[in-house]
């Protein structure tokens, strides 16, 4: 290791590192159709079908906080967020790896409730468990989970193929986990001063669900299908829609225009947004873990998927130059940053 | 969470909670060929082949301690690890996806170290990286690296095909690595009461390389195929040689004599195990680390593999109500009891 020169990570990022790590891999396979840099990779198992891999890590105190997340929700959640990336190829998953690694304050029957809540998710959306690793940890509980889908040849659906004049489009609503945050943050504060205090969580039900408990569009990816469309690109909203327009864009070689008044915001968000004093359009664009589908669809297309529910067409695709921009509702032009979240810079 | 009933993870150690929690899973789709229970799940992917998935999780101050470990050896070892899972199945590994999780103490030119051990193992063995997840920890070190591999269906072979009278054979050489560790140790109570000690390593490179940078089998694989012997049943050496027998003997429904006098131990092991007051069989059966193949081979094919280097026949298969034992030097037998490391038990 070099004396001389000291990186930290908080100066060049997550996305950073991802990019200075993976580039010099070589590949020696031809299985191998999509390594890194897609919400899934893609692996060639047989004439008509890819096989589509995908991993996350979820860490205690980065990701999630058991002071508020119970752990049969963090088990169901633990799973979803890895059946949204297999989603977001336009896949259907088949089977899971869970790999845990716990500290010793964890008793059997807290990891049987971890699990209660991942067999769950397997039984919802029909995956199998068919492995896994686990083993201690100094402190706290990592989650580590895999992934395994299938998608026929014609049907995957890469970050990369977004079209000068495609419709830009979410499904769901934005904003609500980040906001949900919030409450179970401030509730935090409260008990943590005052621990007989009760959590005033009422009225909140639907923003801390999509915070503890959310869900991956499996149903928005049947819906296109039985509609005939098929998305250009596609991404899932794990970091913030800021974030995922730049990836779909930054892979696609185009720019994007989308508009302020369009983004879909639940009430509920909008309004304890507001009691935060948080403007909801900056929760819907950077919150992140709304785990929606962000996709593009051909112009042709608007006519099939016009009025359908689920889904908002919250702009569209311009030519690179025409830059990657929001336009609020007085018409003004914002460039859209990442604002997700970089985990190595607290 | 059942508030009356707590049990510790070390009352019923890991094989214990895997038994525990992934029991009650069921299973939707028909490619999930082998679930929990192996070195590696099997997924059916086309008319010839199976895709083995296996994934293993590694945490700093549990398997390594980054005093003696240097980064570029842990990239290895870690990647190294997972292969082994996949040869233990009779497969060849194609792809790999690696999860970080980077406490802030971590420099990117530290992450590069550990990549470039990683893309050593990858380039040796020739598999591609695929994918991944990289996030920051509040301490310390976690990498989960998940192994894609292959295998024709008349090939794979599981914990479970042992038959009585087939013949237990061994690869390499065991317990170094776990010596190597104890010289590892050793240098480091040193090195803590005298930071300006040199360190003593010299003459213990062979042990220091089992523990630090192993090697997967693969060479074994590839003997075996040119042989042409199948073996019957297969498992890798990563928790200790007693424990594996005790899975494959399980497994298969079957019992086992193992003869202490053939178990196969380098030269530098034994006078090292003994300066440590170690009794040298012990340290082959329970050490742990060795990343070797054990399997079953029928008798029929020991003209085959008779004289072959590399490889070392320890016993062979009993009806399951002989037992499974270690046959001592004086011809007593004692039970082989599974003493791998229980991750809680500390």
């Amino acid at each position: 290791m070099s004396k001389e020169k000291r990186t930290t990570l908080d100066q060049i990022g997550e996305f950073g590192l991802i990019d200075r790590i993976t580039k010099p891999f070589a590949h020696y396979h031809a299985t191998t159709v999509k390594g890194v840099g897609d919400d899934a990779a893609v692996i060639q198992i047989n004439d008509t079908e890819h096989l589509l891999i995908s991993t996350d890590m979820l860490v205690e105190g980065v990701h999630f906080n058991l002071m508020y997340a119970p752990l049969k929700h963090l088990g169901y959640k633990s799973v979803v967020v890895n059946l949204s990336d297999i989603y977001a190829m336009n896949g259907k998953p088949e089977q899971i790896t869970v790999s845990l690694a716990i500290s010793s304050r964890f008793t059997a029957e807290a990891i049987d409730e971890l699990y209660a809540g991942i067999r769950k998710a397997c039984d919802v959306y029909g995956v199998d468990l068919v492995g896994g690793d686990t083993t201690s940890s100094l402190s706290g509980l990592m989650i580590s989970i895999t992934a395994i889908g299938r998608v026929n040849h014609e049907d995957v659906v890469y970050r990369s193929g977004a079209k000068e004049n495609d419709l830009l489009i979410v499904s769901g609503d934005l904003g609500g986990a980040f906001v949900g945050l919030q409450v179970l943050e401030r509730e935090k504060e409260v008990y943590k001063s005052n621990p007989n205090a009760q959590p005033e969580l009422e009225g909140h039900d639907y923003i801390l669900e999509r915070q503890l408990k959310p869900e991956a569009r499996k149903d928005i990816i049947q819906f296109l299908d039985e509609l005939g469309v098929r998305p250009t690109s596609m991404i899932d909203v794990s970091d913030g829609l800021a974030s995922e327009i730049l990836h779909i864009c930054r892979a696609s070689g185009v720019g994007c225009h989308v508009y302020d008044e369009k983004l879909p915001i639940d009430p509920t968000t909008y309004s304890t947004a507001r009691d935060f004093n948080l403007d909801p359009s900056t929760c819907a664009l950077n919150g992140g873990e709304d785990y929606e589908l962000l996709f593009t669809i051909k112009q042709a297309d608007y006519e099939k998927i016009k009025g359908s529910p689920h889904m908002t067409i919250i702009g569209h695709i311009v030519e690179e130059n025409a830059g990657i921009y929001l336009i609020d509702r007085a018409g003004a032009l914002i460039p859209i940053q990442a604002q997700g979240w970089n985990h190595f810079d607290r």
